[in-house]
């Protein structure tokens, strides 16, 4: 794992409470709050009990999906891959999660399996500064920085940048859009009369 | 909606910060963060740009969940329908959250779409307490509770009671597992040798 990504990941281990969204057999959304239990090189480990529709879903689809808030309004994001792994990584994650003890006591652990999210891309974002700031993560995966560009049929008229919230496009030949504040709202490529804009991850 | 229901949606939108998880085109989980905007007898108002992929997916799959983090480790989890609405209501969103202002000034706000989420059913869950709570909630919808249940067929042989790690199954004819106070790990039916547990909603 890179050391961006590496940041992220212990970011969600840090800030612990996060959101997993799973699909389930109908293929609507499912979200619980759960904790990133141990942040390491190999990914983030997580645990759920196998009673659970979490588990199933875990299991079923091998795709879960993680946001958390961090203190201060900034956010992530992330979308990868699961597995499920040795039940000693359940005996890890109490170890450094003593208080799972309280919740699960003595043997009853074992009702919980642990599972390893081993890659993935994600985003940090940051509402709170003007212009707002963000930055793409991925381990074992491809980076995938959503959002437009322009090009090169650009022909300067300024319409994107009149109606841009964050004022994030800069004058050129084409005109550019500084990724990293840009909302990704839209705005400049519905503005655009040349149809010059477009999504980069569609 | 009905009162339990309505003190739920009101906690959403007190505690602002929501997860909001929907289904790609791909069929994979996607996840981010959300404010629930406003919170009425008919739904929950949250606002996106036309720009995003998370507005494309709620156009095409009409299926949202949430999860959210309340103060003091309880937590809140919903899965529901969603429509967008007239863009009055971006206007009554920025009304009641100025704040939005700052991050699309003046007209730049109509790059936003406004829906509700006017039907689906959740549970709010406090893990801290000992047993742990639940409560289950809806609207326009039914109640799912979850959880497990014990047959007529128990032989009141105990073997469930031995392995609840909230000790919330009460001995009887059949047994009887509290509902408000289980986790639902399903560690009882695992060890019920008569197969007299079952899971209410598979």
């Amino acid at each position: 794992m890179n050391q961006k990504a590496r940041k992220y990941v212990d970011l969600f281990r840090q800030v612990k409470i996060a959101s997993a969204a799973t699909v389930d057999e109908k293929g609507y959304p499912q979200s619980r709050i759960i904790n990133v239990m141990i942040a390491a090189d190999e990914g983030m480990y997580i645990v759920t009990s196998r009673g659970k529709p979490f588990y199933k879903q875990l299991i079923q689809t091998g795709r879960i999906a993680l946001s958390a808030m961090c203190p201060d309004c900034q956010s992530l994001k992330f979308t990868g891959k699961v597995k499920r792994v040795d039940q000693k990584w359940v005996d890890r994650v109490f170890e450094e999660n003593p208080g799972m003890n309280e919740v699960y006591p003595g043997k009853t652990r074992y009702a919980l399996e642990a599972f390893l999210i081993y890659e993935g891309s994600g985003e940090w974002f940051d509402l709170l500064s003007y212009p707002i700031n963000r930055e793409s993560f991925a381990y074992n995966a491809k980076e995938e920085p959503a959002g437009f560009e322009i090009m090169e049929t650009c022909i300067g008229c300024g319409a994107c940048l009149s109606v841009c919230p964050q004022g994030c496009i800069k004058e050129g030949q084409p005109y550019e859009i500084a990724k990293n504040h840009c909302l990704q709202c839209g705005a400049c490529q519905e503005a655009c009369p040349e149809e010059a804009i477009r999504r980069i991850h569609p």
